[in-house]
């Protein structure tokens, strides 16, 4: 059962969450960044239900996240590679675990992060930053309307600056 | 309906998934971050049903990403606020938004996005860094075990470092 659509819904966030917001999608991705590329990859490595990896793989081609290939070596075997969109997956990806690793795993500290291939150093934390480099904080920041807003959308911006939040 | 739950999963992104996965959630905790306090508040600016928001919004209490105050204003109003896991989801949601602004909408452009409050430019594109400030790309990251990894994913990564990817 797939949840309802955001398809129309005018934000980033909502239509990123179309695509991306069942949590086996961005397991799959991050299976697919770390090197499986076959149905039984996924399916051994996340065990996931065989209909359920079927229906989200065609997705994920579908949107241009994954694209798929005959494997030259056995022509009854399909390899799965994230396309663009699919690489720069990365970051979300890397914001999610760096928040789960810091608030879901108490003193235990967790399973595994993103480090340096070389140093082994783990990734220091995303910091969002202005256009000179500045660092920015939650409360620095406002939500603005862009070229494809809505004219509903422009009047709720207004309101919200109105209230100054 | 919910899905299967991750909890017992050895990785951050997918215990992140677990708590914020469901698109409805990340879009309270959006609505959370500019401004909207109150239960009639999310009901009208997501159009969520009514026993949606209750059950996610009891949820995000009990995770400890929104708190929730009886209105000092008007005893029978509940105030929900962003407690300080949920106020870091921030970087998710910059991020989920990058990505969705930048392959979501073609030429049209984003209906919206993030920017300095002072100077309305938009939040900078996130840049991974390591622990000396150089930018990473997906290639120069590897999955690390941390202090909680299972034996059993010990030897996964082991797999993993033996191919190279």
């Amino acid at each position: 059962m797939r949840r309802k659509s955001f398809e129309g819904v005018p934000c980033g966030i909502a239509r990123a969450l179309d695509v991306v917001g069942d949590a086996w999608t961005l397991l799959i991705v991050r299976e697919a960044m770390f090197g499986t590329r076959t149905f039984d990859g996924f399916r051994k490595t996340l065990a996931i239900p065989r209909n359920t990896l079927t229906a989200r793989l065609r997705d994920l081609v579908d949107r241009g996240i994954l694209r798929v290939r005959v494997d030259a070596d056995d022509r009854r075997r399909r390899i799965y590679e994230l396309d663009r969109a699919g690489r720069e997956l990365w970051v979300v990806l890397l914001a999610l675990q760096q928040w789960g690793n810091r608030w879901m795993f108490g003193e235990t500290g967790p399973p595994s992060y993103m480090a340096d291939r070389e140093t082994r150093r783990s990734v220091a934390p995303l910091v969002p930053r202005d256009r000179s480099g500045a660092k920015l904080r939650l409360q620095d920041v406002t939500m603005i309307p862009g070229p494809a807003a809505t004219p509903e959308l422009k009047a709720r911006f207004r309101r919200l600056a109105a209230r100054g939040t």
